[in-house]
């Protein structure tokens, strides 16, 4: 019991701290050093520039995945459907948060599938740990909370630096791979592999791909710290993290435009790379696609702006397309496939960390 | 009518801004990258040093366009004036504002025209936007415009940056190349194309040289952000550029060295190259010479001193001239032309981008 | 008489400033510019990570050597009692402060060998410097510092830098190498030559190795500057150092991360090198390890937590080994020599000195 | 009679605003990017160190010269008196103030003349700008000068920044060269050529070793700025420099270290290259001679030591000379000879230079 008001208090905890105190990495995405050529004649109609596409099955508006991050609590529940109003509304996708305790807590399933209700025709995406897949002897508990949600892909998300951190985090990941493979071949659905801000590397992603994952979502070192998260709350709980130094791993991951240009240079024509970690504005969206991302992800903005109204939710969107069209309207891009091709210049020390990798 | 006011108030609304706030780019010109080596024994002497040269067929003293980006009001025909008034002491060329409000308002033409009286052997060069020339049917109204002010050339300026981060902005740029080409075709007069603060790129170039331009002006990343001004002004105006995260594009552009080398390395031998955007002082104009320029231009400095009084605006001049001269003379350079073969050494990150682009 | 007092009192001030003071290096250990790549999928559980290895012949429970940087009063004593009783608690290594001391001081014994009292089971290193070697006739003195603390190896410091600084300093080098080699032939346990904050070249290094000597403790620049608290001592006694300026040498040295690896280049496969100078927590002997070093060497923070109360220096030990194998986990890393194949890049400006270096 | 009262202030400003302003340069003298690399081992002993040389035939005590920068005035007087004083007890060079007064005001000669008479032993360098000799028809009043101080050389300046910068200075260069090369024809004693704060370029070098140079002093980048004391100057003047914006050329010039490299590659074996230009301690001095300086000038400290007392430039000298043989001492140097063998690393932005430079 005294475990289970935990697991509620934790959920809640880390949003209240995502949205008072300063979590972000010491270090950036990266991104800055990914600089646009500018195009002074860019031979297009703003009106002309088309930004939707097809994913998972289904036409989106923009290449802009909602991520929740929440979801299990009253305070959760309330975020969700104020994001899958806004995502309803502009036709995007949206990736809730971990469903962990959707397993071990049956009526938080609502905090959930409200999003559905509230967004019927959109990609919905599942999200549950690595640790939780680990454990599990068949996938019977994966099929119902990809059911709740009526989930047109899961993610698994890969966490070592925040379970490892946290208390009470999992820390076994001996037999991740082989599981995610198992996992692939039974669902129905895609299966998205994501980091969850230290990146995702060559490696990493090359090991994905030999077992058969089509949809792997970068998100790179530069926006929450999840280090810098599990610091904030174990202060506030009277230290449980005194024997890690506070500040020993904020550092620690690959910048999300390497992770990005890793990912991509060992990807499939198939594989659907998710470009995400930091990503704030539609500048840094198009960059990301430019350098190699298929589609973006940003979560822990929509956080704070849902906290405090879906107003902010969606102007928030509209700010990420306007600014989107706009780099691509700089770039002569006139569909989202074109920013590939576009002109753009990688500096130090991006550029060297590539030149070391790839 | 209201629309009338609005542009009226919009063009004061530049010029005040641009004096009183902090509009700078975040971005530098990189001109700092340039790095002249000292010549110790420059073996002329100060007066034999001669920056007189040959700009649309009339001799001018020194190799500096005075940019005034203004006219259409009141307050915009003062400024003109005594730019004007300058110019024709010191016998260097004028670019007068965005004639646009001329096209629409009639009795604006006096703001502009005065540059001829007081300027009357000088080169002055007539001004409009892409925008305004895509939607013209025939180039009558182009014809008027440069008569009004008997202008020598006429430049084009490109500023989709501009027009995409302006509420009232025109974003149409299809068939922007094909136009151009029609009115170099159509002009008795040069037509040079010039970009408004984030640079024009070697590909850009090389597609106007392509079309015949003759005169490019590349107005690089360093000096004057029109981003900033929109932003600063939008501000004032309750928030028209909602859609817009403040800073987001305060970087965009080609830095003024890049935008200069970048030009210079596609130019034919008749091709003449204006370098130009945050350019502040005679070292820089001397600078952009070395570095591939032909001639310089300077505008919001002169904006600034001329809103003051006639004093500062000669008095800057004279610095100008000055400090060109001391850079001459301490590169051993008696000509304009000798600055091309000083010493100068190419610091990063200046040399990385080339790297990567030439 | 007075000299003696001296010799105490110089003791003690070491203390007192290494924690009250500022005293570090401006430069750092230029081990930040060591990244690891993240690992996502380590495949390992934490509880697998095996941190112990063989030192000295004994079996060791992590790869950090204590270095109590003191001895010869009674606070020495005090704090050398801590240290040692926690080495031997975690079942790690100990080398001593400086036993010149107890060259001339046959009295104060006792604060050296009180280590090995509370610490029976562990590797406990001697400890002298090179001045006093170079001065001696035979090796009876090192016999008996030796024999005092039951010692498994004795390092001999090398530290030109604090010797020619600080006024009393002995600044005869000219047979130093000769000396070591004569040491090494004459010592029943090995020899390890360690640096004090100013890096092992790989010239040196490569000198070493020529005589025989196997074991080498870089101590590079980064961490405390012995140059700063000679500074400070001498400010507070009326300015002996009066013909240095304060400041010239705060910079002295090899950065800790390219002393390790140019050491490491010039290694038999026999040699072994203790990565130190500067490092601070966890991940820092993880990234020294992974460069070239087999085990880590800390000093003045385990100073600073003996001065405060022995539980300090316990939860320092856990911190480190916490971070430790987190850092571990986050590569992948099983064992210790799997960190050497851990992934990890180089960037500037330590690559740039390896690459002119190596 | 008003431009006498003129020159004997001006002399007078300068030194008072050297001591009392900041006018260093805002770029250093990039010697901060020479590392020497640390000798753990010299192998030798501190009492061997000799750093005594061959200087104009006569033997110094160490690799450095004193620059006076002053005489003319009763203050100068005093300030040059102290200088001998010390010079001669430290047996080091000692270069006199510009001696162009002398030339003019026959009366001011004692205030230079009475260095010889405290230094008797010592080598004397008269002094005189590169504007003076070019204005001359014969030699005559060079060989006044010279004999007026019993001079072993005689230093030409040239300052064409400075001279260009203040409101009297000469600004015709045109047959300079000619000019030193007849001086250089008809002296007896050696001929110096030095910059004065912007450095020698190779291509400068070049052309004077050309005409039989053989004592090169690079005065570059990185101390005092004579443009900032023109501008502190002027502003205490009601701005004669009204025609030059301040700051645009703080940054001026060649970086001492970049200069003694570059004047180095193309000296002969017979040159002597006099390393200087912001070279404030004895590890400068060390490094400037490891990459190629013979000897070291150093002007500015030495004024505004005297200033004050004769004890501070004792002492002063001291610091300088004890910096360098602990700088000798930890490369492992016996020699001045032995610096330029001396293992070090030169970092970027230095190293990016030179690349393109030599």
């Amino acid at each position: 019991m005294e475990k289970d008001k935990e697991i509620f208090q934790r959920k809640d905890d880390h949003i209240k701290i995502s949205i008072n105190e300063n979590i972000n990495s010491r270090n950036t995405t990266w991104l800055e050093y990914v600089r646009f050529v500018h195009n002074s004649l860019p031979e297009i109609n703003l009106k002309d520039i088309d930004i939707s596409m097809k994913f998972l099955g289904k036409k989106i508006n923009a290449p802009i995945i909602i991520g929740s991050l929440t979801g299990g609590t009253k305070l959760g529940l309330e975020i969700n459907r104020k994001l899958a109003e806004a995502a309803e509304k502009y036709q995007i996708p949206l990736m809730v948060g971990s469903q962990r305790i959707q397993l071990e807590h049956i009526e938080t399933s609502k905090s959930f599938s409200i999003v559905r209700k509230y967004a019927p025709n959109i990609p919905i995406i599942a999200n549950l740990g690595i640790s939780q897949l680990v454990q599990m002897k068949n996938f019977n508990s994966v099929e119902k909370i990809i059911h709740s949600i009526e989930a047109d892909a899961i993610a698994i998300h890969l966490n070592p630096l925040q379970e490892i951190i946290q208390p009470e985090g999992d820390t076994d990941f001996s037999n991740a791979i082989e599981k995610i493979s198992q996992l692939n071949d039974s669902l129905q659905i895609p299966l998205i592999i994501k980091e969850t801000g230290a990146g995702l590397s060559k490696n990493v992603s090359r090991k994905l791909i030999d077992v058969d994952i089509k949809y792997l979502d970068v998100s790179g070192l530069g926006g929450t710290s999840f280090a810098a998260v599990e610091y904030v709350r174990a202060k506030k709980q009277d230290n449980h993290l005194k024997s890690v130094n506070e500040g020993t791993f904020l550092d620690w991951g690959i910048p999300t435009a390497a992770s990005i240009i890793e990912t991509k240079a060992v990807a499939k024509n198939s594989t659907i790379v998710i470009g995400s970690g930091g990503i704030r504005n539609g500048l840094e969206i198009a960059k990301s696609i430019a350098i190699g991302a298929d589609i973006s992800a940003i979560a822990q903005p929509f956080l704070r702006n849902a906290y405090k109204n879906s107003k902010n939710v969606e102007s928030y969107i509209e700010t990420l397309i306007s600014e989107l069209k706009i780099s691509m309207f700089l770039t002569g891009s006139k569909k989202i496939e074109d920013l590939k091709n576009s002109e753009y210049v990688i500096l130090p020390p991006l550029s060297t960390w590539l030149e070391k990798r790839l």
